[in-house]
């Protein structure tokens, strides 16, 4: 539950492991910088989301399948020209997922996503292992995606079992958990929040991230549900959030739980952020 | 962890209780209007906090022993010339619990505060008894305020024990397991939210509430602290708080919290909270 450190080996409070997730081209403002080769603002937002303390950029060019290697390629050179942290690459294409990875040339970089849909994980797995990357894996299989504690705990379980047995570490595994909306299945939320203790104590070494927007997909006031999420999330032993860096409520969010979970010795980066943040405003 | 309903038998979202802390005579405020007994503030006051969901209103009256009596006497008569929600009589002194206990007309008063001392517990019973009241029981004893679960669950264990004993409902019963300052000690919060589980499952029908503020005593940004304390403690169980219902903010992450927990069927109360709210300002 409250565990001392479920370390997702990111520089964050208590080790959380951040992924900002501002470079996907489903976001208007992004596809059209991209079509445009507009480098300054991809420098600029590079920049920003690292300094805001995320250890992954995540990189998304999944609009058209047609467009997406070109657009992924240029992506990734271009952020890489502005900044040291290694990267995500985002997409349910493998084809793109290697042109990526093979560009991708800060530290290690994250697969995001594989699934334990057969004909995915059989074509990422060994993009996987050929590029020594960390991995984001989806709890759903051809069934679709689990909305129940008993339907999502054994895909968790087969996923985690596969990606071990083929060479993967514990350690290099994100589950995701796929929280549905809450508007969709008022249980899907809480289904996922009590899955969340029961991983972290079969899979110790596992880490569990979740992308936060969709919880709140259809209801009113959704930046406010996602903040709860995370902090719920966050307290049962989420330690991984792909997620808007730049949103300063957010990440005090997460300084202030940590802080409260007995995370943050002397409370030190919780002061720390303050400063920074009051410093930022005056 | 996440039961369905902790239910605090409060009005609000699964059943959460809220007692409305602003009557407190350590507010400037409110001290110089009960000592000019102003009634209209008391009235505009008390009918805020009742229609922004109070099922308690708390009554302090504890400046100063010599007119602690009658300034409770005065500001009970006057709040219950304006709601009918029940009140909190709120002090350490069994004399001035007596008197307001007397006075109390509303439904079934509470009693804040019985503690673990022996003198405090065997002062304020008989009243509990006497005036059938609900009880916040503080767990500290003649050793002061535990700062660890060790310390804090046998404390707990020995008022549900004695209060039951003596033929309280173990459901009239509110522990404040009084979470020490995070800037006193960073591990004390935590070792109260882990304490939350093993008294939530020890007694099931005995209830966990909290006065929010002094988590955060110390610290920048307090609000920001003990929103997501209230988050985090009502995630893991706890059922009652002590809190500024005017807080909007405060009050949407109840609403948000028990929704995402599955508390809130079809999101219905979250729903009409947010009309409220979106209503109040539009």
């Amino acid at each position: 539950m409250t565990e001392k450190q479920p370390c997702g080996q990111g520089k964050g409070p208590g080790g959380v492991l951040l992924v900002g997730e501002l470079f996907n081209v489903s976001r208007k403002e992004v596809l059209e910088n991209a079509e445009q080769r507009n480098a300054a603002y991809f420098h600029d937002i590079a920049r920003k989301q690292v300094e805001a303390g995320a250890d992954y950029i995540d990189v998304n060019g999944n609009k058209n399948l047609g467009e997406e290697i070109d657009l992924l390629t240029w992506m990734i050179n271009t952020i890489q020209e502005a900044v040291d942290a290694p990267l995500a690459v985002d997409s349910p294409n493998p084809a793109a997922i290697k042109a990526g990875l093979a560009l991708a040339r800060n530290g290690r970089p994250m697969l995001n996503s594989i699934t334990a849909e057969r004909e995915r994980f059989s074509a990422m797995l060994p993009l996987v292992l050929e590029y020594d990357a960390r991995v984001v894996a989806l709890c759903h299989d051809e069934h679709g995606i689990p909305t129940t504690a008993a339907d999502l705990l054994p895909v968790a379980r087969r996923l985690v079992k596969d990606l071990v047995s083929a060479g993967v570490p514990a350690d290099d595994i994100y589950l995701d958990l796929l929280v549905q909306p809450l508007a969709m299945s008022d249980q899907a939320p809480t289904e996922v929040l009590n899955s969340l203790r029961t991983i972290r104590e079969e899979f110790p070494e596992v880490h569990v991230i979740s992308a936060l927007s969709n919880v709140s997909f259809g209801l009113p006031n959704r930046r406010a549900l996602n903040r709860v999420f995370l902090i719920q999330a966050l307290t049962l032993g989420m330690d991984s959030f792909i997620l808007n860096p730049l949103d300063e409520a957010l990440i005090g969010d997460i300084y202030s739980t940590q802080a409260l979970l007995g995370r943050d010795r002397y409370c030190s980066k919780y002061l720390a952020w303050q400063r920074k943040v009051g410093l930022g405003k005056g």
